[in-house]
């Protein structure tokens, strides 16, 4: 049976209610991924069983239908009771060994584009009309003020901002507020030589791509203007300069209570829902160590870390040895200053142009293919993260093998590496932790040749007055000690923005269960809270690296409209709620 | 003979250097439109005898080859000594009736795009390398003041703009300067609602498109928005606030002396290269009226018009009945005012929806059909102008049929109606005299309605302290008069600029010498001075609308490049001077 046979069954026994018959054609264990288009949640089955329990639960809500191959490679389209989606399926000996259903579109609330769009005028003579610039200010001057938005998004950094163009594409009425005065300024505000690790093809933000010309990494400040003219651009609704609170859920009213201070002035908004937005890499996580109030020099987290210039000469001492404690530590040594790496763990260490290399469906090949970023994002999605290790592993072979010599003088500096606990890489690492590694730019070489110094394997015991002191016994003099020791969860946001209540009825964001380092146990296969319904009513989390933002910001404004158009939205398959750290 | 084998007969005649030859496979009265790759210059050769002379004169140096097929419609490449070319020819009868040929690139200056991107970062540990941001920050902070631009643009409208982007793509220096204090204020400053006539198809700035969802007819607030962002994200050195007091040819330097009054302090520019981007609407072109001075009511030229807000019930006064005298005249009846337009010479309409229809280049249509922008231009380009009233006259004659009621109520209501001195409608007659319509969105109807007060058939006479008295004695009360009279040359903006001696030299810009209204002969073929090389060294005319500024852009940025470079550039074909208005 090839998978247009098997398309063809299954949409007839899904047609005629027979969940046996549809059970039937997946292998015992086998995968269905459904963003959304089944089950209102973001969530993998991971069993026969399983999918008919899912089945029977949902399959009189959903009525699925309308099932065409897209194509002979396994995707195809199909109808729901409220919309359109896309799916994609593997099988393995005539049977499914993974499915994927994702919704497209809701029926009656498609986004307008192409031959749809609006014209942006009513030709005519029509007294009274007020025009774009006046409604849009308008528009602007009234939303939050005097009408509610239904959506507030607490962060406009990427996340926020691709979500916000999203929610206004399919019109959802949404404000994005943030604490900094510009749009772009989260990247503005980062050391001087950060440029984006991930290249071009896989940072596009929704609707508006980066024009052909545009650098495969793109600097800092070139992105934290793309997006302050992508939000203007795009119409969102941003109040720059405009801090969370606090919020609180109204149980009577359904609604959030938010108090935010805009420019200084102390403000009430009442949306009903909240997306914190804020980002993984939000909220900084610096370890308490002894004798920290006593040390003479500066001291701060890696997000306060403006750049080497002015430590010429000094001793500075990073702590950590992921992406930002690299970035760091080497724009240190550009500008002359005397730096030493802690290295706390093993960490995995990639080169950029080599990942690159393997990363097929965004690159210039894949352009060239006509394999569109959309195609791409569903490509990726399609695979349950279950899966995942199995299929990078073989990658991180030949990337070994590839880069051998490099990830031999990087050990013989003393250097720990990890390819991860069950050497699958950096993408599961990413999904299981979101840290954990180094995407090489350059700072290895310095490494390697001993031109950043390196400790490994102890911990920061104390600080002194003039000195780091290491578990080991090691002493090193300091001017400076950048704590590039990462961020916490994003549950930490609820907390702090809400109350730890709230925060500990959410548990945890991200990870997949792995039971791998930082990712604990029990499996949950999905990123856990992530762009998907919580256990409070009302908020979301957004938030990824630039491709997650952009695919996931789909689902999201999706199921938020759903809401605001008051179609039912059962959710079903929710994880339990998580605790552990 | 079909095309593909007189392409490849044509080349070999080429190659061979037998210009008799090649000149035989073109009809007696046949036309090679060349951009820039044969000739250095924008210019139509038509006839067999014109065509042998151009390759009697041209062919050892442009030593034209590679000519290769693209797809079987009449599309080829091919290269110049100096760079790569497309080309179109329509046979007639296996001779040539049509050839088009247009430089794309220049060897060795090509544009980075797609896979010859930069890097946007040099991975790698380097010391004292510059962040993007302060490498940006420095070179539009030197620019102008310590390091001279190769090219200063005068004039930051979308023109200027475009332009602006292709010369940075193909690297070369160039500032743009702009009397108002933000890019897009040139829009933003005109009536409240103002909407581009044209279509969202036609109208995308070079590089980077409109978004899939941008309305059909952009509204004026919103493309000034979008120009200032382009501006941005395409690290364009821009100066807001800057007028151009005087610029002065240094003959010994070969050099401009430019002086400039940047944020009200005087400041002087030495470009190698001025390009007047001013507009073709930028010269406000207002009558001597007797009794103007004495008129007590307001009076200004339609460029200065804010809008209809506040002339509520107030008697005002249009003098005009092309595109702005109609807007403005809608707008102030939208506003409650009681209207009267002059009509002083037959206008051609044409309904906007009725226009988009058979624009079909440029249109949803198209790009499903795979029609890129690009190619659009290409194949209007490819037509000379000669052809193109026999071209238009077709649909002349169906647009007449299909709106033939609107039409008549038209006329009805005693509005003047021309489709042009030759039937030929509203493409030749923008391209003759770039004035002379109204696309309708909406005031027509007002007109033939009688709610906008029509007087035709008369000039205005003079003014008194109330009214308006019409050469036919009519007397119309007013409390303002709008002058929509249109403007003046761009040759005007060089007599302004500097001086009348200069605007002599080079003479008229615009029109081809048709000989019909407002385009006095003798026939040109091609539009006077724009894009291309003026009597003046030095001095170049951008312009036209958003379609025609971003395909002739391209031309004229190539001509700066190879100017910049020092390739000989030797101009052949010049038209002569022209100075008739």
């Amino acid at each position: 049976m090839d998978h247009l046979e098997w398309l063809a069954c299954f949409a007839s026994d899904l047609k005629r209610g027979d969940i046996a018959a549809a059970a039937a054609g997946f292998h015992e264990t086998s995968y269905w991924r459904d963003l959304v288009a089944f089950t209102w949640n973001i969530v993998t089955f991971e069993s026969r069983s399983a999918i008919a329990d899912m089945l029977e639960a949902r399959l009189s809500d959903v009525r699925p239908g309308s099932f065409e191959p897209e194509g002979s490679d396994g995707w195809f389209t199909f109808a729901t009771s409220v919309g359109r989606g896309r799916g994609h399926v593997r099988l393995k000996d005539g049977k499914c060994h993974t499915l994927f259903t994702a919704l497209m579109s809701l029926d009656g609330f498609e986004e307008t584009s192409g031959p749809t769009r609006e014209s942006g005028v009513e030709h005519g003579a029509i007294r009274g009309r007020r025009a774009w610039g006046d409604r849009r200010a308008a528009d602007a001057a009234e939303l939050g003020v005097t009408r509610q938005p239904f959506v507030l998004v607490v962060g406009g950094g990427q996340g926020g901002i691709g979500l916000g163009a999203r929610l206004k594409r399919i019109g959802v009425s949404a404000l994005i507020i943030d604490r900094l005065p510009r749009p772009g300024d989260a990247w503005r505000r980062r050391y001087k030589s950060l440029c984006l690790h991930d290249p071009v093809w896989y940072d596009h933000l929704p609707y508006l791509p980066f024009p052909d010309h545009w650098p495969i990494y793109t600097p800092k400040d070139k992105m934290g203007d793309w997006l302050e003219a992508y939000t203007k651009i795009m119409e969102l609704d941003y109040w720059p300069d405009t801090a969370c609170v606090r919020a609180a859920w109204d149980e009577q009213r359904e609604e959030w209570t938010v108090e935010v201070e805009r420019a200084g002035q102390p403000h009430i908004l009442r949306p009903k829902h909240i997306v914190l937005a804020t980002g993984m890499s939000g909220f900084p996580e610096i370890p308490r160590i002894p004798g920290a109030e006593r040390f003479a020099g500066a001291q701060h987290h890696s997000s306060q870390h403006a750049g080497g210039e002015g430590w010429q000469g000094k001793r500075c001492v990073v702590v950590g040895s992921n992406n930002s404690a690299h970035d760091i530590a080497a724009d240190l040594w550009e500008h002359g200053a005397d730096v030493t790496m802690i290295q706390r763990s093993p960490t995995l260490v990639a080169r950029a142009e080599t990942l690159a290399r393997f990363r097929t469906l965004y690159s210039e090949e894949a352009v060239k293919a006509g394999i569109t970023t959309d195609h791409a994002d569903l490509t990726v999605a399609s695979l349950p993260y279950a899966l995942l290790p199995a299929a990078t592993r073989p990658t991180v072979e030949q990337i070994k093998r590839d880069d051998a010599a490099f990830y031999a003088r990087l050990e013989a500096a003393g250097f720990k590496l990890t390819h991860g606990d069950d050497e699958s890489g950096i993408g599961p690492m990413y999904i299981r932790r979101g840290s954990g590694y180094y995407i090489d730019v350059g700072a290895s070489e310095l490494v390697a040749s001993g031109e950043i110094k390196l400790c490994s394997g102890a911990e920061v015991a104390r600080l002194t007055e003039q000195a780091v002191v290491l578990t080991d016994g090691r002493e090193i003099a300091a001017d400076l000690v950048v704590y590039a020791t990462g961020y916490g969860s994003m549950n930490q946001w609820a907390a702090a923005l809400i109350s730890q209540e709230v925060a500990d009825k959410v548990g945890k964001c991200w990870g997949l269960g792995s039971q791998t380092a930082k990712d604990p146990g029990p499996w949950e296969g999905e990123l856990r809270n992530m762009w998907k319904p919580t256990a409070q009513d009302g908020l979301w989390f957004h938030g990824g690296n630039l491709a997650q933002s952009r695919h996931y910001s789909r689902y999201l404004a999706l199921q938020l409209k759903a809401r605001l158009e008051g179609l039912p939205t059962p959710v079903y398959g929710r994880g339990p709620v998580h605790h552990r750290e």
